[in-house]
């Protein structure tokens, strides 16, 4: 790396801090961006601050935005009375590509986890609880992941929210789609036979 | 992609014209941005416009440089008679980490590929032979890549270098040290036997 030009080195420094790129994968890039036209580094250059600048918590839902609220909380097609609560903005994302909810989010940044010591004051409860207090939240659905802080989340929640009106559901978990048993853990396994359902 | 803020988006779609970096990698990636800290990112976006004004071609070994002449060619301290011709910046640096030459460079940029529509004008050949031309080069090393390109490459300019003074050698061939007999591809392997050498 130390026989590239200077400039290089460092470009290939700051690239190497991304995750899961290497020095070599850096180097590559680097060369890359150097081999390439003015106007397409420049477009990478700038849309780097850009998002720096730009993007936002939107300060209802805290999903990222580029407005607040963000087009998500601000649309009038969605409807207000049912929230989904997720743990980051990319669960959030997910949620959406699916198309199989049209309510608003609330995402928490993050999932309870006492060993790494995050406990409920440092995620979105606190504010989670403003929504939901002011009574027109029909339906609060947990959609945490189901690892073992997620799980410990949607727990800590549902005991939370007990004493409201507001109805609390927890997404369903079992066999994904187009899974085979065999390659399954025994959890899910035994998760999908407990709540095996009528046909 | 598209659920999220529209200057996130922007990134992700430059991020994911990178070489070997898809939808999904470019999008962790510019999550690792908008969480990094603002000096970070600000570097990072620097120092990719730094690079693109700054890194030229060295006028004489046609290495990457900052400067011109590039170290190499500037330094007392290589010796200036003997040439090492490699096909790409990164060979150069490939060379430099072995330490084990300590003359001077000449980047062809590429190599012959008929297939490719790439001729000998193509690369930095005339140059080479105006390097050559001047008299004071005693040996000229050619460290094309062995595979197709590289080797007609090699032999174009062996026969190119013919009528001048100056000794063209190529890189040995052979098996790579600590590899297993069994696991390499005939051709080295039949190099190897060919080429072998008195202990």
């Amino acid at each position: 790396m130390g026989y590239y030009p200077p400039s290089l080195v460092r470009l290939i420094k700051h690239l190497s801090r991304l995750p899961g790129i290497g020095e070599k994968t850096a180097t590559r890039l680097a060369l890359h961006i150097l081999r390439s036209s003015y106007e397409d580094a420049k477009g990478l250059s700038e849309s780097i601050l850009e998002v720096k600048d730009r993007v936002r918590l939107c300060s209802k839902c805290f999903g990222l935005a580029d407005t607040d609220p963000c087009n998500l909380c601000a649309s009038p097609h969605r409807d207000r009375t049912i929230v989904c609560v997720v743990e980051q903005p990319s669960d959030l994302v997910a949620l959406e590509k699916s198309g199989a909810f049209k309510g608003l989010y609330h995402v928490l940044h993050g999932a309870l986890s006492p060993m790494n010591g995050i406990g409920p004051d440092d995620l979105k409860i606190k504010e989670l609880v403003t929504r939901v207090a002011d009574g027109k939240i029909r339906e609060l659905i947990l959609a945490t992941n189901t690892n073992v802080e997620g799980e410990a989340t949607a727990s800590y929640l549902a005991q939370r929210f007990k004493a409201y009106p507001a109805r609390v559901t927890r997404i369903a978990s079992g066999v994904p789609m187009g899974s085979d048993l065999k390659y399954l853990d025994e959890v899910t396994i035994s998760r999908a036979m407990e709540r095996r359902r009528e046909l």
